[in-house]
């Protein structure tokens, strides 16, 4: 039994950056969430689709790390999703060069036994109708169910999306499109509209800004680290979801003290993927850089003050 | 004697935001600065000019908060600065509609014998031959000096801001200027590199996304508090400066330790300016409320964390 579920895009990503260029890799949002998770030593699955052009190698560098892919279907006759895509300059904003959803089209997720139990579940971005089968074909309802999404879903499937947020308990999404999703611009406010559509907790990613956990009248901030250089900011968002989620499947502990944890968790891993290539630096990780770099976190954001 | 000097503008502002509009009224780095300062309840003394057309009740509203503006020079047949802007709907961006300097063109600042041995003083954005002159005219160098300032500067007097910033302490900037006077996008390297131009400490202002504190190898980071409204974003800044300067000026502890806290104070006191016009939140805010907010700026930030 996989005590984590992970729904996403498995994929090949082509991606150019200021720094270089690659040739089709490994890419899609469950393969950066399942290897973020991997971290925290918890058996996940993942329910996704790939064509017979996808490598048996690195769905073997996935199971290496505890993650079953048994329920990645392969489709022998079909090519798997390709994205790519060029980033500008300042690495805050990119052209998609090519989005072939190939098998990804037509998919329909089938979730196996062995994961109809699963505690915890992360719908990674995907069409939520897709999300939503596969909240329906569990056994019992997850401990937590996490979902993370894209303005894409807003445009052109928006009555399928409300759906299945109205049925999730974390949502993950970035600033413009909490803003999008609630029209409101102020964040705060955003979030409290965005709860009422189902979601007790609302995570806002703002990138290189960092990321806010609201529940009820609470409010976290998790910065992301300042770097020197970044690389590729490719996955980090689906990374920062992986830790997120990761951190809760192997404490536990869904509570709102614990939420901040794995926020911070899941900001320390992304922090870790921009530094190379796509799913690069996350197959490289250490489990001693991740404690050194959480160690950063605490000293960049916390401060003694005295209330009077 | 006062304890403080703040040296900067002193002017009418007209702002307009989606929210409404306001005639001429109290603006100017040094009013803000002040304003924010007084609220640690530290004698200071203001160096400005203003011209005949200035309300004395503007100046009396500083005074009563223990603000000397004995040299705020009156030019009695000449105009205040003025400054007129509009904020788009985002009130991330702006246009300037008005910049007239009047008085302000050949302000030749005279800093009195009382303000000579101020222990603490603050460069409010100014042409940088002005922030030098008034360092020169000290009897001793101050325990810190910090200096804000602008792109204007760098665009069009950088050889005097580099002859300032070279006798500075701490220079607050905000991370597009700080990228446009290093010439590096990563925050962390630009920091590096205006170090080496002489400030011993770097905060780096990113506006609703707080601000970054940098010295030798370490780094602090204070959100902006996230707020269901902005009413009015003209003098955050300042008032960030202020409220860092005036902890300081306090506490007399220049310690890195302390500058976090600091930071944390600045941007609280920006928090709540933006709530009203102009300075009118300032000039009504209770230590209570103060209080009572940096409390939520730790409920914000802190969390507890297992680091093997």
């Amino acid at each position: 039994m996989s005590k984590l579920l992970i729904v996403g895009t498995v994929a090949f990503d082509a991606i150019e950056t200021p720094f270089g260029k690659t040739d089709k890799i490994l890419g899609g949002s469950a393969s950066y969430i399942s290897l973020a998770a991997s971290q925290f030593g918890v058996k996940s699955g993942i329910v996704s689709v790939v064509g017979g052009d996808f490598p048996k190698e690195y769905l073997a560098k996935l199971n290496e790390r505890d993650i079953n892919t048994d329920a990645v279907e392969i489709i022998e006759d079909g090519k798997t999703f390709f994205w790519s895509g060029k980033y500008h300059n300042d690495l805050n904003s990119r052209d998609t060069l090519i989005t072939d959803l190939n098998v990804l089209a037509d998919f329909k997720p089938v979730v196996s036994e062995k994961f109809k139990n699963a505690e915890f579940l992360l719908l990674g971005n995907l069409h939520p109708a897709v999300q939503m089968d596969v909240i329906n074909q569990l056994n019992s309802k997850p401990k937590l169910i996490a979902l993370d999404t894209m303005n894409f879903w807003m445009d052109n499937a928006l009555e399928d999306l409300m759906k299945v947020i109205a049925k999730i308990d974390v949502i993950t999404i970035n600033d413009e499109e909490a803003r999008q999703l609630s029209g409101e611009y102020s964040l705060v406010k955003a979030a409290q509209k965005i709860h009422k559509m189902g979601p007790e907790y609302v995570v806002i990613k703002k990138g290189e800004h960092g990321a806010l956990l609201f529940h009820e009248e609470n409010v976290f901030f998790a910065p992301a680290l300042p770097l020197e250089e970044v690389f590729d900011p490719t996955g980090a968002g689906d990374t920062f979801a992986g830790g997120f989620i990761g951190h809760l499947a192997k404490t536990e502990d869904i509570s709102f003290e614990n939420m901040k944890r794995a926020v911070i968790a899941g900001s320390n891993l992304a922090s870790f993927c921009v530094e190379k290539f796509g799913t690069e630096r996350m197959e490289d990780l250490s489990s001693d850089e991740i404690q050194k770099r959480l160690l950063q976190f605490k000293l960049l954001t916390q401060f003694e003050i005295e209330i009077n």
